[in-house]
């Protein structure tokens, strides 16, 4: 059978469902655009694509159609393969946030609890293959945040990172070449023709890179707020929900936990100074500042490690969680992950002191009372304009930019009191992130109402 | 100002209306792909205008926003200045159908009464500087019928244009490269974006092609019934509104006349044998087939020629017009076009002795009854299997294929009765057009309910 892009374009305009021969004979011929396959004779030209997409942004996808989307992206290059293992296959995803290095501690908690109890064959019962991105507009890069770690590889391949999962249990790694082309083609196109913003199109995108590693589970942190990519409450559920049912139909038991991003999340926001405090955890050097961060790490690895089969309830989940970090499990996991990536541990030895911004400058409260609210976003950009982040890909971003709270949402602040410390590599780049973080911080005569640290549950069915 | 054409996406993407300037920008980027002017620093891409293309069928353009994209397609080049001629500039424009040769009576008709009423510098009176299109789908093209003419150049320079006009008051020519080359551009596109359908960007396409023309009145033709392309009659209504908003927003009296396409216009359907039934009506030899092409035209011309101040109401302008025909003043104005075009006259000695078809077949009547319906598109579409339209821009068409009606709507039709014959280059190819033919034609046992030809008048304001 024949179908054409026109009439594919034609259908999802005029509102009709799209059949599965009709997603995936497109999304095939825009990675193969070239013709000679039983079901498409004609290539999408990316100007059909941006209709087509623009069409569904307007439209929608129905649960069937998002999950056929979904799949034919996942299987539109290489898959994961990870049978060898006979593990249970595990990942966390985020939406993005300000300060989000949950990923950091999650992967070595998993890893160490995978270790301790081997399959028969002796591989790492849990396994965790992290495939993360790099820094997007004001949003971090788990990637960015790695590669202050001299040597540290997170271009492995397919087959080195089934390797490394053998021996640690878990990878922290970026998008292969490979994996996924059709997301590649799409999102380049939805960058620039303005349908980054549709819910479907962003959970076809996330799920068919995270079913791409060949999930048994996969828990997502929704993120809601002020400095989430969904503008409300709702938006940020809705997409939760489309996530948890694309992953579900595909087989892969799926949590999402919306989670409130109106505030940097944890002490620091940056690239090395993450990774500094994520070791200052695992090595029993608990700030009090980062208590939001523990505190949603062991939500999300406690509900993963009851996913896993680990724990009862994801309440016992997070405990369990609690206690690889107290006893020094998941560092030893952590050092064991960076090494087998090509990592330098040395820099683990004393992380304050390898912090070297060239330039520093301290934002003090104007007056007395609370620390009411936060426009988070904004934040993010004043980290990026730090140096942090970049304005385009492949640009390169600063290991030691960033920020550090002193204070955070509801917090008693006195006159005059330090509220947030900015580094950079360059004075002059210090002005423009002051003004933007100044005019993000409101304050309150009285303790404000903030949002609980987990907003809401979503899952199918029963828990 | 700088305008990103994301940002113009993005805003009509999101519902809200696009400013004069975010539209001029993108049609005037659009048509040169360069930066350097003050408005624009990036060009869109195919994708970017394939996108905004569908966000505009999705929530449509005010009349504001109407107004000015067709503006900023029409002046996106060379524009015909009129003014050397003094004249009142009128054109009709049909939205298409299957045997309508109105433009091929009406030039004529207009050109005869504005050489009896000269400018006081001695041009005609009237000028209607007829810009037409080639056969497109089930449609006829009015390109295609002359230049069945031997020696008719239909590709004559704005200069030529001009000149022909001062000495027919008509001219019957082609597109040129240089006039509203936005709308080829944004044309191209729609065509495989899926985007053709949206009456938005239709009533865009017709106003900046006629607009460009300098006229002073412009009558427009939609058709409505089984052959328009609007598939019901409020679609073909709001078309109609749109396009006569617009073109009185840009200072051009504009009528729309919704007419009835629910079977081929007149006595013939193709190429030649169109040319024929004209010049048939134009030398006295009125067919009783050719009534409601009579009709129509008249009505048409009436209007054109009441706007043109010749006639106190369209009714009077339609006895007028109908004294032209009968008069003789039309052929002469016809052969005087069609001589200062290069076209050979005397081919109209004896028009149907030159119609010749290699093959030739007639429908007959299965049973009594009366003639109820038709699929008109489906006959427009039988009509360009026969060979007289086309299945992609630049195919060659037949002069000599089509049908000839042997009777209408409504008509009581005898068992056995001829009802169309068919004509085509070759035997093989009259079998499917046969099928679907036959398959378009549907009788009744009573006389059916007829639509009036002419089904209402679309006016700003008052008549």
């Amino acid at each position: 059978m024949t179908i054409r892009p026109i009439d594919v374009i034609q259908h999802k305009r005029d509102g009709l469902a799209l059949t599965d021969a009709e997603i995936q004979s497109f999304v095939r011929a825009l990675v193969e655009r070239s013709p000679g396959n039983q079901l498409v004779t004609d290539s999408p030209t990316d100007s059909q694509t941006a209709g087509l997409l623009m069409a569904i942004f307007h439209h929608g996808l129905s649960p069937h159609e998002l999950a056929t989307l979904t799949a034919a992206m996942r299987t539109s290059g290489e898959t994961f393969d990870a049978t060898p293992l006979e593990s249970f296959i595990i990942d966390k995803h985020s939406t993005g946030g300000v300060g989000d290095k949950t990923s950091l501690l999650i992967a070595p908690i998993l890893a160490a609890a995978g270790l301790v109890h081997p399959t028969s064959s002796g591989t790492p019962g849990i396994c965790v293959p992290m495939i993360s991105g790099r820094s997007l507009g004001h949003t971090g890069g788990t990637l960015d945040k790695l590669e202050t770690i001299p040597g540290f590889n997170t271009q492995l391949s397919l087959a080195q990172l089934l390797t490394t999962l053998k021996t640690c249990g878990a990878a922290l790694i970026g998008q292969t070449s490979t994996l996924v082309p059709a997301d590649r083609i799409l999102y380049a196109l939805r960058d620039h023709t303005g349908t980054v913003e549709s819910p479907f199109l962003i959970a076809a995108s996330i799920m068919s890179k995270k079913l791409a590693e060949d999930l048994d589970a996969l828990v997502l942190d929704v993120k809601t707020g002020s400095g989430a990519f969904m503008p409300t409450y709702d938006q940020s559920k809705f997409l939760a929900e489309l996530m948890v049912h694309t992953g579900e139909a595909a087989g892969t038991r799926t949590v999402a936990l919306l989670t409130s991003m109106d505030q940097p999340l944890g002490r620091f926001s940056g690239n090395w100074v993450e990774v500094r405090e994520c070791v200052d955890i695992m090595t029993q050097r608990r700030h009090p500042l980062s208590a939001d961060l523990i505190d949603l790490s062991n939500t999300l690895a406690g509900w993963m490690l009851h996913l896993a089969g680990q724990a009862a309830t994801p309440e016992h989940g997070a405990t369990l969680s609690d206690s690889i970090l107290r006893s020094g499990g998941a560092y030893t996991a952590w050092l064991n992950i960076v090494a087998a990536q090509g990592g330098d541990t040395n820099v683990f030895e004393d992380p304050a002191a390898r912090h070297k911004p060239t330039a520093a400058r301290t934002i003090h409260a104007p007056y007395a009372g609370y620390l009411a609210s936060m426009d988070c976003k904004q934040a993010g950009w004043a980290v990026q304009r730090l140096g942090a982040g970049r304005d385009r890909p492949g640009d390169p971003v600063s290991a030691h930019a960033g920020i550090e709270m002193h204070a955070k949402l509801g917090d008693r602040i006195a006159a005059n009191q330090p509220l947030i410390t900015l580094f950079a590599a360059d004075p002059a780049l210090l002005d423009e992130p002051e003004t933007m973080l100044r005019e993000a911080l409101q304050f309150s005569p009285a303790p404000p109402r903030l949002s609980p640290l987990i907003r809401e549950v979503i899952t199918l069915g029963e828990r």
